[in-house]
């Protein structure tokens, strides 16, 4: 029987990882990405370059996306030698960057036009995840299509969740999900003001919640990182925080949902970046609350 | 060698079941409750009924305290045949309720004039884990007092946390704890408004984040009552959780710390005290997210 | 010496009264409207029906625009037979409608492609102020079409005010003073709530600080509109301002600048668009403001 | 006919203003201040030096005070050889402060049960207005005392605004006023940052707001002192502030009303408060406005 063909776009830090794991595993890959360099370790491993993202995918088969933003993947699925050129009918988009849930509606609409399968599959994790199979995945789209990208999905994820059929409901829940760690941080920070403040010790604070009632990920990696103040060099840059949360609230608006935490960390994401601080970590916003408690700032 | 003597005043949800536990481990236990029939089930067990808290107290030994506010335990400590009547000398106090800060430091230099000692022991957990010896505690307070009141403490909890010698901070950790907790109710609660006007199923988002990022207590079990809108019986009234995020922002003040999320959720607590909603669970603030939101209310 | 020739488009409520203000002037005025029939009183006062934004349009003349929204002006201005195709070398563009300062950008430098020179001057007032010639103009351009034009804007108002050279500056100002009337609304009826919930009686409370501190024409109309919760048929639907502050927030994040006020009002416009409210007056956000404080709703 | 006595307690920069302008007018006036030189002008101009609140007041007659807050006015008025102890059946006290409406209940209770009539009479006003007789006055309480004090209160204002028959509901009037006035500074700073941010000139934005639309003392002279970051020294504190604020929070949690803006505003101010701004005057908290959107500050 033959490999499963994967045509894998965007060999971005995350991308890479994930190409290669796929290629480990066994599957037929073809890789892409915008600025050429990037192939070279993973052709070295088994994959076949490809000139294009039209070069890349097989008519019918399946693509995987991972870019940077919406204008990106708009320009990799729709433009000059794009996915939509070459996928056709029966083949499957598998989209797993983060973008809008308007983009996505979208970018569905134009392969059902074009007889394939879009399907939203945005994901939570870091490089390291990528590379070793520990993502989690959202994913949203129609059945069939979820069935037959399974094999695929399991390679990169250690666990997948249902969202529903259409396709931006992912991309509502990982914008969705971004958002509740922000307002993670933020509650953590003003936490840790308020017990400095009183002359306590934080770090005895955070022990407290990341070993009971907060004993999570989030709460334990995020919360030893704000008390730490590492926010250089970023896991995530503040800039593409402030992107997501602007998502969230563009999302708010078009559904009409009022949305008091995410405005309030919008608020946030822009003091940030108008103090020039985009290139931090998204959890830099900790700064703002210890300086508005008068706190002294790292150096 | 002699049973340790404590005596255990308050006898409520929470206190009947510390009571209950201390007996059973074998300590010597005198208790004591304003409405006296609180008492006689843990005199059936073999506790020792006292006619005050001074009644309770062995002079230079343990009392400890779980009342509901900070009237009370004023009242208990420093009214007429209060704690501070007997307790002398060597004595500590071990105060479990969640009380100010600005009360805790006010006692502690009452003890201290009386040569007693207080301890800040402030719990998290619900009854059923104040039965069974599985709550959390917050201390704080003199070196020498905490470890006497080790055995005490190990009898009622699952894990002890140190959060320094002076007794405000315990409670300024557990108000800062409840805080977080209101605030990830508040997230999800909008998070869930998110998905809901998307047209997707909140279930589905929440089995994502609550197996995920978020695998912890408080986002499981709270997460799951928000969205089968489980607000009555509660398990924590409202007016309780909008007394102490009232706490919360009171300390705030005196310390000069700016609490944004807390102020925002103050303003829902005054809402739900203002719609009637005290007796409901202090999760019913998800009501009026889902509100403003214009999605179907329960009936 | 002929008649100054004007081009009048968009002859909605505000569009039509500014026309007749023209003619009564003794402009040279043509007009154009997408529906044509608004056209037709105007006509017989004597001005010239043109069939298309073009046609209206004299080389080198003056065009006065007033639509509803940022993409009727952009289909106006550059849309086929739209005020480019005319307007040619000298001429000058006079945009009166609310848009987005990006808008205004975009247009500017289409105009100054085109050698025409292209005026931000939205407005302040309602239309019996466009008829009567009392609008207040926020003016923003090259200094010498702003010259030119002072006629035209000296006919049509009671005062212009120059924010400087760059054309979006007066969308900016006209943007930001719509955000200081909506927080004004929002701070009269939070004001209005704590006193009616003290028992006391807003109309008094309303009579001292609009005969005082407040003696200006927003606290003073709005304020009494609010107390009497005259809310139907609207003055300046929910639905504009929903966009207004919508515009806000959009400049905010284009130019890095926190805007908790704004931030907080647009929570309460998507409330209000929930709720099914986009018709009724802007000013039905204060009926938020009391169903949060529990105090009886209109029926 | 003999001159009506009045009492003036509290001789700071508002009350010695007042005193003067009352023995200017004829009244008879016995003044009394915590610390005495205070009292050497006035007496010099003819007024009574008493050597207590109880040494001023006349039984039966008009007491006036002037305080800083509510534990001056709650001493002054209960403490020993106060207000209460010669006032007796028949009098008025006419209580000037800006105080909390809790503590106006409280006295007027008082009051009643000596025989005397507790009006609450707060003000608007700068000392300038109070030396001339301009301020505003919110008046609460028995309609019989209201008439009574009505010369005297003509003599020291331009206005006066009848706020009911319970006194707290001036000092609910006063601190909402308050509320507006910090809301104003807020909002029009936040429209002065996002015009600066765009590259345009506020001033010029001022100049159109306060001519036009909030053409009203608040915004003139507030906007031109916050454009020209005139924040000392002040004419209020912003520790004043930032009290009076929390009066309006706190009165909001008795009462069960959320002030959203309000809260955004207390944290404004607790913010200046910990960046050692007490002393500054109140509109300082335009500072971290401008902060936050990255532009430069005062030096």
């Amino acid at each position: 029987m033959s490999k499963t063909q994967v045509a894998m776009i965007g060999l971005g830090m995350m991308g890479a990882g994930m190409a290669g794991r796929l290629i480990d595993a066994g599957f037929d890959v073809a890789v892409y990405n915008r600025s050429p360099g990037a192939a070279d370790a993973l052709v070295a491993r088994g994959a076949r370059r490809a000139a294009s993202p039209a070069d890349a995918v097989t008519p019918g088969g399946i693509a995987v996306t991972m870019l940077a933003n919406d204008a990106a993947v708009e320009q990799i699925t729709c433009g000059e030698h794009g996915v939509l050129d070459t996928l056709g009918e029966g083949g499957v988009h598998v989209s797993m960057s983060t973008i809008s849930p308007a983009l996505a509606a979208a970018l569905a609409e134009r392969h059902a036009a074009a007889g394939s399968t879009y399907l939203g599959a945005p994901v939570f994790g870091r490089p390291e995840a990528a590379a070793s199979g520990k993502l989690w995945i959202a994913l949203a789209g129609a059945a069939e299509a979820k069935a037959r990208v399974q094999p695929v999905l399991a390679c990169l994820s250690q666990g997948v969740f249902d969202l529903g059929e259409a396709p931006p409901l992912a991309n509502v829940a990982k914008i969705s999900g971004n958002f509740l760690i922000a307002a993670a941080i933020e509650g953590m920070a003003e936490a840790f003001s308020l017990v400095a403040k009183n002359g306590g010790d934080p770090q005895a604070f955070y022990a407290l919640i990341s070993q009971t009632l907060f004993a999570c990920p989030i709460y334990q990696n995020y919360g030893r990182q704000v008390l730490a103040r590492a926010f250089s060099p970023p896991g995530f840059k503040l800039e593409l925080g402030a992107k997501d949360i602007g998502l969230v609230l563009a999302n708010g608006r078009e559904t009409h949902t009022p949305l008091p935490f995410a405005s309030l960390l919008n608020d946030r994401y822009q003091a940030g970046l108008a103090k020039g601080r985009a290139d931090l970590d998204w959890m830099a916003i900790a700064l703002d609350v210890a300086a508005d408690a008068g706190l002294p700032q790292p150096a």
